[in-house]
């Protein structure tokens, strides 16, 4: 019961409080594809430029994220650049050339078209679209998005919602996304409008939030003493929620909560350094030493 | 084993995107000792001027609070005005009257001096050293503070730390205070320093976090719909859990986890309202709910 994941592979260059990284690898199907591998194997729907090395795709491939969807074409692979602010919690884009992104016409595997179980993590909503229409009869459909495609492809995005179980947002793309400005209030719409099953609200240094029909559930973030490099933390939540589900072959609500708490427990790792950099060397007993920790932290 | 509580009592002028009330009755010691009156009876030194209506002051008598530590004299009420902006995470002061709290020089009745428990809500430092100097053997004393004495008088603010068990303050307030970033590291640096044995940082929509030398608990906020007023959520919120640990009178760590729990479910009525408005007609039953709520929020 493999898990589909589409989105950009990206070579980022960023800036932090911390240090900076040129040309790291990066994009949201990598972060989130790299997270989920830690549970499940991935089918892998995106685009490179032949300046992506060979090594990048071994690495991939170690990781046992299958590489027959991503297309490699003549041209440069998607490039973004960002710099962090003060405390990190704001950024501000340098640059973003799409290179051979801009042409991208996903075309599915044949044998990628019956998966059960699939993460359309952040890229435009359209792209999204042609995905889930070349998936047969997928059981569960989690997407993810930004502030540009709820203010520049809100129709496209609206039929992503419309055709997924899970949407993963933070609170800010929330409060945009419906015009509420308390998220309880917000996520409680986006369930209803949109007949979504679950909306979790990522939530940074916060943790994040479950809203299902049948309640609320709540994860604190993982408490760091340093924070190096916030990218890719949301696609890494999106992509181990992702992963951990489709290993548990489980879609009830108290699975939900475990597999959004190892969301948490993976982008947790995910910022201690640039780039894939901890997921790399990222064991599964540093996880379930998190995942202890996190449930000690909240019972009272 | 009364609580003592000093602080401000004031007449505020609030406006939220909700609406607004003019010279409604507040201040830190009235939000902080109303919160805990739900719990344990208070002894409440502060000053009001001769402008301070009788049925205030009946208002607190028939909550429980003792007012021998009140002193009433000629002049103006302390007033304060402030407006929230937008999602009511930011607010501008717009003005400040001290008025009789200019010359406040708290002096306690007798028997207010052999208090146990003490809660020294955000007032000047120097104003919390005059209360604790004389309280004879008191055995758990929190405060609260705010930017302005960080600021402002640091090196009065630091002797309160020094003699208090437990502080309570915010995120930003924890990072101005020891200049770090991420907030777990700062609160780690503040019960070193200051020989604190417990730091709450309250977190507003996101809840509230205890560190302690043995670990760390998080309680996310009470999920609500609607916020009308965050006037008072931090002091009903500090009230609320020393209020509960004076009637627990138990200082271990589980208690003060549950009493946090307290905090964060009293505070998340405050703001459903203006002024003390919800804390008025607050049931122990509307309590018990949201305290069960959480637990289920939070268990997975």
């Amino acid at each position: 019961m493999d898990l589909l994941i589409v989105g950009s592979i990206a070579f980022d260059s960023v800036e932090t409080p911390e240090g900076k990284v040129d040309d790291a690898l990066g994009g949201t199907a990598v972060f989130s594809s790299v997270a989920a591998s830690l549970f499940s194997p991935v089918n892998l729907v995106a685009i490179v430029g032949d300046d992506f090395g060979k090594e990048n795709l071994e690495f991939l491939e170690a990781r046992g994220i299958d590489l027959e969807g991503v297309e490699q074409t003549r041209g440069k692979t998607f490039r973004w650049a960002c710099r962090y602010l003060d405390d990190m919690n704001r950024r501000e884009t340098i640059s973003t050339e799409l290179n051979v992104f801009a042409d991208f016409d996903p075309r599915l595997p044949e044998r990628y078209r019956m998966s059960d179980y699939v993460l359309l993590a952040n890229i435009q909503p359209s792209l999204q679209l042609k995905v889930l229409d070349q998936i047969k009869n997928p059981k569960f459909i989690a997407c993810d998005t930004i502030d540009l495609w709820i203010e520049t492809a809100r129709e496209e995005l609206e039929e992503v919602l419309g055709r997924s179980q899970l949407l993963v947002i933070n609170d800010e793309e929330a409060r945009l996304l419906t015009g509420e400005t308390q998220v309880p209030r917000a996520a409680r719409r986006l369930l209803k409008k949109h007949g979504l099953e679950i909306v979790v609200v990522k939530r940074g240094e916060h943790g994040a939030t479950l809203f299902s029909h049948e309640g609320i559930f709540v994860a604190p973030a993982y408490p760091l003493e340093e924070v190096i490099d916030p990218t890719g933390a949301g696609d890494s939540f999106a992509g181990a929620m992702a992963g951990k589900l489709a290993e548990m072959r489980d879609l009830s609500l108290e699975a939900m909560k475990r597999a959004m708490v190892y969301g948490v427990v993976v982008s947790s790792f995910t910022v201690e350094n640039f780039s894939l950099n901890r997921l790399r060397r990222l064991s599964s007993e540093e996880i379930e030493t998190r995942y202890a920790q996190i449930r000690e932290m909240t019972g009272f």
